[in-house]
C-alpha cells in the first residue's frame, strides 16, 4: 500500500525490460521521480517514436527509418560483398570498426531447436531472393558473421550449405584469442580453437 | 550512420538512467524494437503518468497521488511513533517487513558536506512543524532510520540533537550483523560494531 499505483505501474513496466529485475526497476522508478519531468517525457517520447518510425529494410532486413535503408542506398558500399549477421546490434558492432565496406543481411535470429527456432524463423528466404531472385544482386562473397557459439556455428553451417550450390564464395569470420587478450586468462575452448586454426607466419 | 536517429535518441535517453551505460542502453533499445509496440507504449505512458500524478505528501513528504498520503490518512497507524527515513524507497523497504505500524517522515536526503547538502536541503523544517507547529502531532518517539553509513549516521546525530530539547524519546535503528549472515564473510567494520554494541542475554 505504501507504493501508489502509478509508481507500481512504472516499476512493473520497467521490470519487463531484459536484465531489469524488481529491485533495479524500483531504483529506476524512484530516479525518474527525482529527476526533471522533461527527462521522463523525453524518454517516453523516444520509446513511442522508435516503435512508430522504425521498420525493417525490405532489402537487408536491418532496422531503418527509410526503406531501403541508408546502408542499402549507399553507392559507396561494395555490392559484391555481403555480411550475414544474426541481429541488428551485430551490424552496429561491425560498423563501429569501420573495417567492412560491403553490405549486410540480418537473419533476425539463429537456429535454436531447443527454443523452437528453425530455418523458417530466420530471414533466409529474403537472403536467397537477394542472391537468385528476379533481380539478383552482384554478390560474389558471403561472409557469415554469426557469433562463434553453438547456435551461431550451427546457423553458419546451415547458411554455408544453403549457399554453396549457388557457386558463391562463402566465408566465416575467424575465431581465436581476442586481440590484446591474455593467454593465461583465456578459456580453454578458445585456446584449443586458436591452436586448431593456427596460421602460417 | 548504421543507427537511425530514433534508435540513437532512445539509447541516449535510456543511458541517462542510473546504472545504465551505453551498452546496456543499446541492449534495452533493441529489446524495445523487438517487443510489441504496446509494451513500449505502456512504459512510455507509465513514465509520463508517474511525473504527472505523483507529488509530495504535505505531512510526511512521501511520494503520493493524494494529499495527505494514504499512510498519513490511515487511522490504524500509531500516531505516537514516527520513523524518520532518508528516501522514499527506504519507506518501502520498512513497509515490506510489516513490522512498523507508526508513521513516517521522509527527509529526502542525508547530510553530505562534500556534495554540498546541508540541513536546509533536507525536510527538517517540516519535521519540526509536525512536532511543535501550530497543530502538533502526538508524537512520543522518533525512530531515526537513516542507513548506518557515514552520511546516515551524521544525519541521525543531527536529527537527534535537534529533537532532544523537545523532550521526545529519540531512538536509532540497531546496526550489527545481518540476520542469516555469516560471521566469516561479514566486513570488519560491521563485526567491530556488532561487538561494541553487544547485548546482554
Amino acid at each position: 500500500m505504501a507504493v501508489t499505483d502509478p509508481i507500481q505501474r512504472l516499476i512493473r513496466e520497467l521490470s519487463r525490460l531484459p536484465g531489469i529485475g524488481q529491485k533495479t526497476a524500483t531504483r529506476l522508478a524512484f530516479h525518474v521521480l527525482r529527476s526533471p519531468a522533461q527527462q521522463a517525457r523525453d524518454l517516453a517520447a523516444a520509446l513511442v517514436e522508435v516503435k512508430d518510425k522504425i521498420r525493417l529494410c525490405s532489402v537487408c532486413m536491418n532496422l531503418t527509418e527509410t526503406d531501403p535503408c541508408a546502408l542499402c542506398q549507399d553507392p559507396s558500399r561494395d555490392p559484391h560483398l555481403l555480411c550475414v549477421i544474426a541481429q541488428p546490434p551485430d551490424l552496429l558492432a561491425i560498423e563501429r570498426t569501420s573495417s567492412f565496406r560491403g553490405r549486410y543481411h540480418v537473419l533476425h535470429g539463429v537456429l535454436s531447436p531447443l527454443d523452437g527456432i528453425g530455418p523458417d524463423d530466420l530471414r533466409l528466404r529474403e537472403l536467397l531472393t537477394r542472391l537468385q531472385g528476379e533481380d539478383p544482386e552482384p554478390i560474389e562473397e558471403v561472409i557469415v558473421a554469426t557469433s562463434p557459439n553453438v547456435e551461431g556455428e550451427a546457423t553458419a553451417m546451415y547458411v554455408a550449405r544453403m549457399l554453396k550450390p549457388l557457386g558463391l564464395r562463402v566465408t566465416r569470420i575467424a575465431s581465436g584469442l581476442p586481440i590484446g587478450g591474455d593467454l593465461e586468462y583465456a578459456d580453454g575452448v578458445t585456446i584449443a580453437r586458436a591452436l586448431e586454426v593456427r596460421r602460417d607466419m
